[in-house]
């Protein structure tokens, strides 16, 4: 019988985040992986070849022995996820967009476009509209979605909750983030070992700017409209391989009590768990309740690492509150979210 | 010739902070280690067999042949510097500073009791005048003074010229501490491969009581009078060895520029600079302007561990000012700052 | 439907290798954990409240309510795993024999004994033949059969190919161990942080030991022969979580060629393999052919953690060959090893 | 006064080594640091300017300020030391050789050319001979001469006392090798977070081979006759910054215990000792009797990194003698090693 599953191409294949691309999209449901794309480099070996498969002992069968195509091929599959890098990504993915694919992107090139979803669904589903826009503006048969920096994703994903219950005034975090963050080869060894970094270039301005506009409005009149608090970021790279801990102090409207942050917390379901999409975590935030928890190493895989763990809720003397996040950067931080914000845009009706 | 020097005792001199202490008081100009005081499982042996020496290759030879005591000892120095587990340490030092001996401790113990100064002598020298009340109060003979928790004087010593110069009116501070504050066998290696631990017993409770009081008044009358700023706290454990790396946020009066800032750390001198202290580093403060500087492995050795390392300073989006400092915290972080507080009280006359 | 399953008990069920067994034995096919067995400080409370769960986010939700049983209950299970520490092993595991139970023990108390099967079923699945006489010397119901030290399980069943294949002369091996194999707390994070240690106590003379039972014979006349190739050890403790790796010179008959050893590695297949037992690794001996593998990170969980992963295998200049191997220390190494013997046990007969 | 010291140049000023270089040199009796060069994307800036120091928290304010020349310039020191990367070396120092300079190159390009000493002081001396045969032969004003490997190095000084007083006839080394080795940015972070790498390129042949010539003798007739035993290297990369551990079993002549070995290692002096050379320590072998010791972190700076430090001596039940050592791999491993070759050079009249 044959595979009836959608086909899809992954961009960046060979790379930290393409290599997730990968494994999550073994065995799934919906989506079937068909095309790998990377650099001259790897193009025109089979991906066994090309790749230093860095994800446990061996990469699933079903792939090893596809052809790696380079930036320029001609894609068939409707869906296309990117883990590119930055420098290459803005015109091979606009290329696919105009061509007629969905392209569903994880580099920051696109992400603050006036008419590109920044999608976290079950933060702002409502964002897709602007997939309408996009299309016609640009005159293009596909369109381009985004997803949010990995430190960003699991801090929304808290906040969502705090916005909804009590409104959120300011927010100052300071993150430790592991280093599968900066790809590979990353951040050097002798930077890693009995040392941290306090400082992740550009990472701060991102937090702030993706956060706004991810808990900010759309209408397809005025656009976007970014959230109006203020956030600030202390951004720190630690000695840790995955999962992002990010250490959040908020000013909250109507002084809730730990006890009521942790209600709302948990109370917590979006768009991705009643739809029963497969990648979903059924909690988005889980609370944990030891003094010591969340750690990455316990629970960054927490929930297939689909979902923001969130501990030490407790009061802030300066802003009210404080709570400790944390999730894992290249899962839902990043391959994760591109594959749950293509479930929901299949069952919107939104693929070619 | 004989040596001229103040015979000093260290309480335990098997431990982390002991062992930094004997290492930062081999060839001290003022002070020579004549007792070594250690728990039932030590004393009676000579310092080199009760000591798992951790501080590089050897112990300095002038200590090694010495017989470590026990607790009950009478002891015949002038001075005593304690790094005693708390636990223990308040009775101790009790009774040797009713005997007599200026008892300089690294303990929590008695840093918050309302006699007892807590002291960095570039902060807050005039809170010396406590230990007149102490020994009056208690009718001892000698008395105890204490230096902060090793994340707090760090701290301390970047809010203090931006205390002077602006006011300040909330902090917000996230730390990644190194292994060594824990002591020695401490954190255990399973959760510090690969992992970070975002929560420290107690600590963020000091930082904010400690900071209070350290930037706060002293009168003979009223005692000590607690700043009046809000100080909140994230302690994090991290994998790295020696060096306090703390995220700060800060809302100062007047709104000055990160330039204004930067003039404020740099101005700063306290007494030990003007009295030229044998431990006081040139600068408590010192500032990097590189982008991603100071970092644990490359900074806390600077001025010999003695100063803090500021950098990054910038504007916060949510509180005005943010920055980045840096400590040894078993250098200035414990030992090296009951060292200077005895230095400050032999220029002063306060030794027995 | 009832349960079927075989109750076992799991004796250190708090520790490291007893979170182990509680997490493999999780929808055993043959198993159901029925009883936990830990110390003084936990007896009385459910497993939940008694164990810092370190295996990931969360403890299986079926034994999270079972009361913890202290060192002296009467225990009900006729299969009895043991993690305890070796310092009360002895007379727990000895009490528990005596009373019936078949004990399966990773401590290192009883391995050497004389009517003790120190067993490996793809190596010496014969030495089950000791249980009959030990029963008999001791007058007891039950028995003990033993697994071997992390360490030298992995470096074994790399031999066993060779022996059948080569014969042995010498071995020489460096190990690079985990530090899940101290327990926790265990090895303190001073000594791993930009360290290692070269030296863990005991090891050495265990992997020489123990490795000569292993591969040696047993008759019912004469008990055991240990092997008569001479091996020595060198042991260091590297900051790794999880797997030892091990560096392996090695004397073989008939000077072998580096194919020829890696042919007989992917040749063999033990009992545990023939019968189908359900912990058993689909190949016990793993080879990679990449340069720079294995590597802990990444191969140790191959197989589940069951197999052996050698690579690098080449020419010795001076002993003729070498390789490396590596292998999780508390699946393969530890708690999987107990119950794979069980599972032979069963199949063989042998269970009470 | 004018500064009477020898200028000298450093080739690879901004690299791991060349810092290393210019950090040994501040305040160097004989030698000062006259002339940085390093490739186009340095020259042209101050050294301040072009380099990420590394060492610590600033780079000697001495040569800050010097112009980096790039390698094409033409250099007025007559010493030149070289922290080459490996691709560039071999043209650029001929060149220079053949102008006139004492080339002193850490690059492994020249190392086991014929006519081109590779030299530890305290163990070939003798090899100095060579220059004039190089010269002679490739009509050169000046010349090559080499250190060998940081982890050859260390091994060669322990095995030097051996093999003179024993005689040697096999040895197997595996070593545990700091990232520093590798340069910067080396090995990625993602490779030694809860990992090790058991594969080096090509190190294990450089030991086997460098080892063979430093042993062996020269002879103006016959040049280098390499030291006839074998000896087997296991390579492996660890996670720490500086300190090359390696445990060494070996067989010597005579079958002598473990306190000959002892008595041996600590007789041991060479050239530099008798010469009191400014860089050499005291003792080029330093034995560690506790049973744990050396470990990099607390031992490498030991004899200011310049000793190789011996631990675990006991017998091998395979080869007859095991031991540890431990060095500095950049220190005595790296730039340490070209200076001293200078120092000597300069006692025995070689200098330009």
């Amino acid at each position: 019988m044959s595979d009836q599953r959608i086909p899809v191409a992954v961009l960046g294949a060979t790379g930290n985040v393409g290599q997730r691309f990968v494994q999550l999209l073994e065995d799934h449901p919906w989506f079937r992986v068909a095309e790998l794309v990377a650099s001259e480099r790897s193009a025109g070996k089979t991906y066994r070849e090309a790749t230093d498969w860095r994800l446990g002992a061996r990469m699933p069968e079903s792939v090893a022995g596809l052809k790696v195509l380079d930036y320029h091929a001609e894609l068939h599959s409707p869906v296309v996820f990117s883990g590119l890098p930055g420098e290459v990504a803005g015109e091979i993915e606009q290329r696919l967009a105009r061509e007629g694919h969905a392209v569903l992107s994880n580099t920051s090139t696109h992400r603050m476009e006036p008419d590109v979803p920044l999608l976290i669904p079950e933060v702002n589903p409502g964002h897709v509209a602007a997939i309408e826009a996009q299309k016609a503006n640009r005159g293009w048969k596909g369109y381009i979605a985004t997803n949010p920096n990995c430190s960003t994703i699991h801090l929304v994903l808290a906040l969502k909750p705090l916005q909804d219950a009590f409104g959120i005034e300011g927010v100052l975090v300071s993150t430790l983030q592991a280093v599968s963050g900066a790809g590979y080869p990353g951040v050097p060894s002798l930077d890693m070992i009995d040392n941290v970094v306090p400082y992740i270039g550009g990472e701060e301005e991102k937090m702030q700017s993706e956060s706004q506009k991810l808990l900010g409005g759309y209408t397809a009149v005025g656009g976007f409209a970014p959230a109006s608090f203020v956030l600030s970021a202390h951004c720190n790279r630690v000695p840790v391989r995955d999962g992002h801990t990010e250490c959040v102090s908020i000013r909250l409207g109507g002084a809730p009590s730990p006890d009521d942050v942790i209600a709302a917390f948990e109370a917590f379901r979006g768009r991705p768990q009643e739809l029963g999409l497969p990648s979903a975590p059924p909690q988005p935030v889980i609370v944990r309740r030891e003094p010591n928890r969340p750690q990455p190493s316990f629970d960054r895989d927490d929930a297939k690492g689909m979902a923001s763990i969130v501990g030490r809720v407790r009061e802030c003397p300066l802003l009210g509150t404080k709570f400790v996040v944390l999730g894992h950067n290249t899962i839902r931080g990043a391959a994760g979210a591109s594959i749950l914000n293509a479930e929901l845009f299949k069952v919107e009706d939104l693929l070619p």
